[in-house]
């Protein structure tokens, strides 16, 4: 297969190996989450095919996290690497790579980085948000997109009790292990720099939590723990507890489901 | 099958013929229109299934309005009958209703209304919206929820066009006719009372038209003239003549895609 011929008016280096970051979004609902998998199906998977339907020298595609079945993304961040002959610029496979790509999954911007970035280990701070919906019957268009649990609540009742979730803590209690023993991160310790909530209109809250990582579905655990102790009327005392690690191997005792979930965003020192 | 017990607290009338009005809320995307069809695969043939697996003698819902393939609603009006003898009140039929619907179709609210209502022909107003993403990537979750046209658009000229569209005017040029010899309406004067633009972010449009009635992909016409026009650089006098039929049977250029389309609200003079 012969290379396309350059972009005469791309800002790209020309010929050479070249690395690319983009900005991926996805509708979550049909696919199996972002981890390539066996059977595929999942949105690394799609994105891999793509890239060789174009290139195929192009081995993989890499993430900046790996978002669980049903999860969505505004801002998933993924690299790729070309080879010394493959002239494409950035302008050219965010066209190329849409047109093979299902509507659901999009290229929202591509540019070239130094080979010593890399999507996973550079980044420095994620956004996930999430959406609840409230009100007694789940509009159509949020199905699948919003965790549908009725009940009167209060956006102030939220922030106060998100709050405790602020600063570094050990999270040891608010993730799950891993079940294809992809466990390679040790530390539970992570930094939240926010957890607020909105309520943009009456009947929907969106929580979002901004930090420097997180561990497997902790964003889940986060609301579940939170929806979940307003619901039984439990104090703080719970969170806090299990916060400072004094309720021993004790878990949260509720994860939220993936729809309301979509990885908002990922930032990178370099930005 | 026997009727289930009345609920007690229903302020329904009790046993007796009664007539339901239910607000429904679809995402267009999977269905083949409003329209009940011999295949089946509309809103209305999945509503009539859904009824009948409740209520066996229901023999039809009838709608506000024929949305086309693809169209969503937020707000379409339907009634259905109920025999003497089924004693189901509105807040009971919501319920049902929406176990046996897939989670795209939704009935948000129900009430009973006089045998003299008719979701067609009480009708006195309705409002529909149509989305515009004018950016360079289609984001996932507007994938056939909005119209695509990559370009630089102005609030206040799209504002000016469809001001041109309000009061009383023959639309005979903006609309199109039905394949299925459907065409029971005879005049094809309408009343528009709001015909606006939004921009609720960036790079995103919002129309919203509010008439006492439209014809068969009217709304689609007057989007898609605006926006050709524009793009072409014409001036609204062409709209202006084709508004006062002095094109004589000539067809107005452009039909926007269903994609961007949503029923929102349908009124009645008893409201």
């Amino acid at each position: 297969m012969s290379p396309p011929p350059e972009n005469a008016s791309s800002p790209d280096p020309g010929p050479g190996p070249k690395r690319f970051r983009i900005v991926v979004a996805y509708d979550g609902r049909p696919y199996c989450g972002w981890q390539s998998q066996a059977d595929g199906g999942t949105v690394q998977d799609i994105l891999i095919a793509a890239c060789r339907e174009i290139c195929p020298e192009i081995s993989t595609v890499q993430g900046a996290g790996r978002t669980d079945s049903g999860v969505s993304a505004e801002g998933q961040v993924a690299h790729f690497d070309t080879p010394d002959h493959w002239g494409m610029g950035a302008e050219q496979w965010i066209r190329a790579l849409n047109t093979k790509l299902p509507t659901t999954i999009r290229v929202m911007c591509c540019e070239t980085v130094p080979q010593s970035f890399h999507a996973r280990f550079s980044a420095s701070r994620k956004t996930y948000r999430y959406r609840l919906f409230t009100g007694p019957v789940l509009p159509p268009l949020l199905a699948g997109l919003a965790w549908h649990r009725r009940g009167t609540f209060s956006t102030e009742v939220f922030a106060e009790r998100l709050a405790l979730f602020e600063g570094e803590h050990d999270f040891a209690s608010f993730s799950a292990n891993r079940k294809d023993g992809h466990d390679e991160v040790r530390s539970t310790v992570r930094r939240i720099f926010e957890a607020s909530v909105e309520s943009p209109e009456p009947e929907h809250f969106e929580f979002r939590f901004r930090g420097n990582g997180f561990l497997y579905k902790m964003v889940r655990f986060l609301v579940g723990s939170t929806v979940y102790g307003i619901e039984r009327g439990l104090g703080s005392e719970e969170v806090r507890a299990l916060l400072a690690g004094k309720r021993g191997g004790l878990k949260a005792p509720y994860c939220a489901p993936a729809d309301g979930l979509t990885l908002e965003r990922v930032v990178y020192e370099s930005d």
